[in-house]
């Protein structure tokens, strides 16, 4: 944890002074995205210390074959991989033929960087003072425009301080990368043809096995104190690589520039044999915006996204900071536009985890995004899963189920299962549920049910089939049981009855099957089509009842609370407290079955099914499991903070719930974990989200009416969001006295404000 | 499965008839060896087709670097591999230009292998006419001298039939070996030297990263009609090769041959600057035998060994060809000369499991090389655990234990774990049970108490030590628990309380105990050593005490039955003979979820604990566990039907216990699980041995007295065995109607005969 790097700042990220150990951990914080492409904050120009070099284009990937000590039947063949595309951003720089390297140089000051989130763009600003001892001032910006999706731009600025200088901007594009991740060293990329037209290069590659192909290039413009240089570049053209050199005498004082456009067009989107072709055409729209026009585009866009999704906290600037990086990063990671797309866990931030859809996606992203974007976005994230639904059915035949049953991947980027450790990948069934649990979810919060007869229905009845086959009877329990399996709390393995898992399959059954009676009666069209599709009938759906209605639920007497699994109170239950600190984390001290024995809880489990259904069970009832299970709580996920904060508002337990949001706001930015040079935990971002909204501001939906219990942390002055409601935009402003609501668009709405209801009108502020 | 492939014969096992999908089976099954070195059955000459090559040494190994999808604390950095070391049996034989390959000859007739266990040497036989028409006859025996630990000689004739023939003979060493096994691809072996002398060649080489230097050598001597030639030959030497050519025009019906020497010296016997010389000492030993000189000293030290270890079945041929397959085996894998050897489970004959010792070791093997050697090879085998205590140690504080807490590791060559699955390397902890009992075992048997106060106790200590920290207290039971575990059926892993681990645990500590007071009272000087050494007080032995006297038990009062673990009475009991038989083995038909939350059971787990604890139980309670378990286990682990046979046999179940003896005797000969092609299952071969003697013939040891009580299958005459209990050869007869006891060697011995005693005097036969 390192709590004094980054500035603190409302609107910006702020690094200051050069630290070659902090190079890694800033690429990462500073990275950028515009959720169609994205790239961790390399250095534009030649740096030889050690960096984690990253460019990813949105769903294109890489099968990399699994690497596994000991096979078990019904692994995956493979492990999608996130996937270092070709370098586009690199501009060597030379100062009288030395190369420009931080690494190397005598002397850096006045480093800075700084992360825009208002405006969407990253700069940097240093003085260096080279080996030759030519000092230099060097200023650079560079975006990725959401206008103009396969596009980002550099503005890269230099001045010799001290002496006149011979300069060279050597602008290129690297084919030859590779990856951070790879299980086998492969090479993921071939390289198909290197051109090159005027100021403009192109490298067409595509992927080995996936075969995408895509086009990397760039344009170059260079300017001498900022009016227009017409050199004619040396070009050096190999075969996974081309650079234009631009040579100019420099004269002290003066500032030689380059403007720098590229990015990817890749054949997700557009014909394999015109991806040069677009290229050109998006080159040409960049050149007639020019840098200024993209990034004025740039600003545009970003304050478009802000006006809708942005939380003001006043009176605690490193909450705000925290906050906004949350939903700056979000954003740069998913906007909701290509139903084909998902959120992975560190975005275009890093590689660690592979894939791009986790149960993250439905557990924690779908409530920000259903409120601070049109509901098409959340429906788009449903879609993508009824669209796996039949590779889901081929997973669980894999696993030995029939009849349609489906069992969703754990780690996914087509719909196909990545993971590979059983204890996971066979065992960590309750995504499923949250999958079902997200489409409920959607309904209750959009009031839009088309999707259920559309889509959702389809996806429900295969997730209650797999639990119906999935779960077993116990003639010893006389109920049904599940087991051999993981929960929510990953520090548990192959264990009986975790307590949310059989709670959400039971769940998932009963909830299917309302959904089947209700769209008998509603929708007879999209009855009668469904089940004969399906084969459904009643003989079954009373089976499904049976399991339902005769589940087992551990549950200790003495506690007064459900056990996470059958075995925990065997556990030596040694509070989290008492534990030496030198053995935390204790993913990182101690051996698996020492872990598995232990009591400790990884993220919520039984206190995450309190969290989906909260409205079974009573506030004496959380407070009690809150009170038995915390203490043994590692919150060693980055998706456990969260859920615990919003549980600790619940409970008026402002000031753990306080802590808690700071720990899952600032994760990344204060690197709690001392992992963030891997890159940063994008899904749990939208858990912060939550614990302020849901939290702090204790929005829920209570009979398809908005409901708030606002609370306020004594560290702040007063906090405000917008959520988008069932097409009404309400901002909701919530101060030590008082809470203020404002319809900002849309018609008239009535809420409940601490369980009172409050008729919103139009355009009128209305204080409770 | 395959009945017909092995011909029935009492003392050889012969194939008849060349079948190119049987080659790598034919190469396991006829595989030889010497208990230094071993090979695989492949052919002297050229072979295209499919093939597994392997000719290993004992003790030499290479540490593959732990390939693994999610790595996990505490897991080893390389597991030890079994390494196929260069070849030195290659003879290239070509017939007017044309290399023999049986696999691309036009026709191959009357081909038989034998290998001839009484005398302990492997034969060919073989017409084949090559595809330029030639017919040729080929006759072929070789073996690995147990005289000579480091030499193995081949006779290879070959007579052209229908033509003469200019033949070649080109015998050869070559380094340029690999393994089958390997995680990484990488390469085992670094050639230091290629170098010849006369007919005489050496290759140096050593191993990467272990550093075993070997001096692979060959000597050879070719004949006409059986008299010398003395031919000059073509000499081809490069970097890790070398070969001689002797050519010779041979009229038809004249037989050309070549006898070949050659083998290994290793430095873990000889300095390293004298392994070549050692070599050419080696060979001018065996020049001066001669090949014959030299297999008729093999015959008379099989002879030796058979004298002691051979079991005779009379009226049933299948039955006595697998018993003496498996005493040959067990025999060519280990002779008990070298204390820093060990039995690998699939001995010389494959490369799968690598590592040489498992706890197969001490619940199989020993009591097989106690009864049929003297008692010192045990003793060996309890040394070379005692020689590893200061590394399972080591191993145990890498799991968090401390004071001398010691794990054994799961898998090893050198005292280092090399298992890599966190469910089996750190939760199948049983192993350390068998090797605490392995040594009650050696003193039960043998009456040598001198091994606990010299050595043992120390191995004691550190396993009650490790018992003891293991163990927790669960409030809720008010009893000591072990969670997370996996018990010796590992289709259940993760459990709690495994009854069998709890059993063996407690047993450990009380044992331990027992012996600290004996050796407390009598052999005071080594309690103070021990004491003194280890630290050990006796608040700590309290500790134990505690825990042993407190330990939980599992227990069915409905079923009468301890349960196999905490869960077992959750699961589903179908038992085995309803499961459809195209699900079986499960272990190659079900994902790993499926089998965990099955009722099946792997090996005996329950019974095991039944076996090694037998006088502490009932023979009705014996009967109960047998039938509860026994329907619910797919004996799909080569070390479970030995275990079921001895138990059957004394539940008086003669049939089952006959079935379950061809099971184990036949696995390797009929390829039950269709894996023989991967190497034989030797330390399950000491099992076969066990399901006679201690099954059929009811041995045990019963207040420091041999007891029998001999049973036999209708399906025999009558079988015999020998048996060195305590300095005295003991031959024990048993047919339908009478059993003949004879002391062979030895003073008079009082036996216990069906629970009376008998005293046996000497060279008189006792007839009971």
């Amino acid at each position: 944890m390192n709590q004094d790097y980054i500035k603190p700042d409302s609107w910006s990220i702020i690094e200051e002074g050069f630290d070659t150990h902090r190079v890694k951990s800033s690429e990462s914080i500073f990275s950028i995205g515009n959720g169609a492409m994205g790239q961790r904050a390399n250095f534009e120009e030649h740096y030889s210390g050690p960096t984690f070099q990253g460019s990813y284009i949105a769903g294109v990937y890489y099968p990399d074959k699994t690497k596994v000590g000991w096979w078990k039947n019904g692994y995956p063949e493979y492990f999608a991989k996130v996937l270092n595309a070709p370098n586009w951003i690199g501009i060597n720089v030379s100062v009288n033929g030395e190369q420009l390297d931080l690494f190397t140089c005598k002397k850096v000051d006045n480093f800075k960087r700084e992360l825009n989130m208002q405006e969407g763009w990253l700069s940097r600003s240093f003085t260096a003072t080279l080996q030759n001892n030519i000092q230099i001032e060097v200023k650079t910006k560079r975006f990725l425009s959401l206008d103009l999706e396969e596009l980002g731009a550099i503005e890269y600025h230099i001045t010799p301080i001290n002496n006149d200088a011979q300069i060279q901007f050597q602008p290129y594009l690297d084919g030859g990368i590779t990856n951070e991740d790879t299980n086998w060293d492969d090479k993921f990329w071939d390289i198909l043809k290197v051109s090159h037209e005027n100021n403009r290069a192109f490298i067409e590659t595509k992927t080995m096995k996936t075969f995408f192909y895509v086009s990397t290039f760039m344009e170059s413009k260079v300017y001498l104190n900022n009016k227009g240089l017409f050199l004619n570049p040396d070009i050096n053209s190999e075969h996974n690589y081309i650079s234009f050199d631009y040579n100019h005498h420099v004269k002290k004082g003066e500032t030689y520039s380059i403007q720098k456009f590229g990015g990817y067009v890749a054949d997700r989107n557009y014909d394999k044999t015109e991806l040069v072709s677009v290229s050109k055409q998006i080159l040409d729209k960049a050149i007639t915006l020019g840098f200024d026009g993209l990034l004025k585009k740039q600003k545009e866009a970003w304050a478009n996204i802000w006006e809708r999704a942005d939380i003001n906290i006043t009176g605690d600037v490193k909450a705000q900071q925290g906050i906004r990086f949350n939903i700056f990063q979000l954003n740069q990671t998913y906007l909701g536009k290509d139903s084909r797309l998902n959120i992975g866990p560190k975005g275009f931030t890093g590689e660690k985890y592979g894939g791009s859809t986790y149960w993250d996606t439905e557990a924690y992203c779908i409530p920000f995004y259903m409120a601070t974007k049109d509901e098409k976005v959340a429906r788009n994230l449903l879609e993508y899963r009824y669209n796996h639904l039949e590779k889901a059915i081929e997973n669980a035949e894999k696993l030995g189920f029939k009849n349609g049953a489906a069992l969703y991947p754990m780690v996914t980027m087509n719909g196909e299962e990545c993971h590979n450790e059983w204890e996971i990948t066979f065992e960590e069934i309750h995504r499923n549920g949250a999958i079902a649990f997200a489409i409920f979810n959607y309904y209750r919060y959009t009031g839009d049910y088309s999707y259920i007869p559309e889509k959702g229905l389809e996806v429900l009845i295969g997730i209650a089939r797999f639990w119906q086959q999935r779960a077993s009877f116990s003639t010893d329990k006389n109920k049904y049981v599940i087991l051999g399996v993981t929960g929510p709390n990953e520090y548990e393995n192959n264990v009986n009855n975790n307590w949310y898992t059989n709670y959400i399959a039971q769940w998932c059954i009963s909830y299917t099957i309302e959904n089947i009676e209700k769209i008998m009666l509603e929708y007879p069209a999209d009855y009668i089509r469904i089940i004969d599709k399906l084969k459904l009938d009643k003989l079954e759906i009373e089976q499904w009842k049976t399991v339902a209605d005769n589940m087992y639920f551990p549950y200790s007497e003495k506690h007064q609370v459900y056990l996470q699994q059958d075995g925990f109170l065997d556990k030596e239950l040694i509070a989290v407290s008492s534990l030496d600190k030198s053995q935390r984390p204790i993913n990182q001290k101690w051996s698996w079955d020492r872990i598995l024995r232990s009591p400790y809880i990884k993220q919520a489990d039984v206190l995450q099914g309190f969290y989906f259904f909260e409205d079974q069970f009573t506030t004496e009832s959380l407070e009690r499991h809150f009170d038995f299970y915390e203490p043994f709580t590692v919150h060693e996920s980055s998706l456990s903070p969260c859920v615990h904060s919003i549980q600790a508002a619940k409970l008026n337990r402002m000031d753990q719930a306080y802590q808690f949001y700071l720990r899952t706001s600032r994760l990344d930015l204060d690197d709690y974990n001392h992992e963030v040079h891997e890159g940063l935990h994008i899904t749990s971002m939208a858990g912060t989200w939550m614990s302020i909204v849901e939290g702090f501001g204790g929005m829920r939906i209570k009979d398809n009416k908005l409901s708030f219990t606002p609370k306020i942390p004594k560290q702040w002055e007063a906090y405000s969001f917008k959520i988008n409601f069932r097409n009404h935009i309400l901002k909701v402003d919530i101060g030590h006295k008082q809470t203020h609501f404002e319809i900002l668009s849309g018609s008239e709405l009535e809420i409940l404000v601490n369980n009172k209801s409050i008729l919103l009108t139009t355009k009128q502020l209305q204080a409770v």
